[in-house]
């Protein structure tokens, strides 16, 4: 199922045409035609959109177990908010489990000079909140209170793990 | 790598037992440890969080190969905007797959019904806007357009797709 590496060389069209051929193998083998939307482990996961997370294999998640929300960080926004709303009370899921990482690019993030840069680079004023932390194991923890104490979501089980890109091991958190 | 059908019988805490028993198993034959954080193929993809989307494999797509944004419906939410800003400005993805689904449940939702109904449960206004959709082809079309759109997304290829939770097949949007 694993692609052969890239060829950056020929530009974004071979990125494409390279997508379509994976999958049109992958389709050929393809047998969770059955499958309804709610997830039957009756779980979301929350993780960070770092390409070394491959977070489903990494949990054990195979097709139709899980939603799958993933932003940069692993942080619990508004949009994370409104996905958990649409997973716990229409389709079912009763436990979460928020995934951060060794490594992430949002811990000790320059905050202010990013949004120098970008506000030069692209003429707009980008008042964005990046939503960057100091401590991983931290960051976990205060995403799972976010979630406990959104008058929104349901009370459920709410776990924390640190993904070590390093070594492929999930740390537990609480 | 996949694992056992799932026992919900015995509680939330036979999941969080689970995941760390076929994590364990990850990490013993895990082979990743020295990738870095930009993505090789300088892709960011954005999809729903719906459990039938096993992105990564339906994409042909490696560990460390590209990072993955999803929410509920796989929209360009305010969130989206600060991820895909860490994805091209500071982690050099250079390209944007939007891959929206058949049978998904943003589709035709009743907002106005849910937001009643949750409002009710929670004793709270949740005033949620949920980002339904019509038609999940004009909506990916739609995402694409804001991604584009966007002043501080950066101006590179943006393509678009349908996955077929029946058949595992790429519908080519644009």
């Amino acid at each position: 199922m694993m692609a052969a590496m890239p060829d950056h060389s020929s530009g974004p069209t071979s990125e494409y045409a390279r997508i379509l051929a994976d999958n049109a193998r992958y389709a050929d083998e393809f047998e969770h035609g059955a499958l309804r939307p709610p997830p039957t482990r009756k779980l979301a996961v929350l993780a960070c959109m770092d390409a070394r997370l491959t977070i489903e294999v990494a949990l054990g998640l195979g097709t139709g177990e899980a939603h799958i929300l993933r932003n940069a960080g692993g942080v619990v926004t508004e949009d994370v908010i409104r996905s958990l709303v649409v997973s716990q009370h229409l389709l079912g899921t009763e436990e979460v489990v928020v995934v951060g990482h060794t490594g992430c690019g949002m811990r000790r993030f320059p905050e202010d000079e990013v949004r120098r840069q970008l506000t030069a680079a692209t003429g707009t004023d980008v008042h964005l909140d990046f939503e960057p932390f100091e401590d991983v194991e931290e960051n976990v923890r205060e995403q799972v209170r976010r979630i406990h104490a959104h008058p929104w979501t349901r009370d459920v089980p709410v776990h924390g793990f640190v993904y070590e890109v390093e070594t492929g091991r999930l740390r537990e958190i609480l």
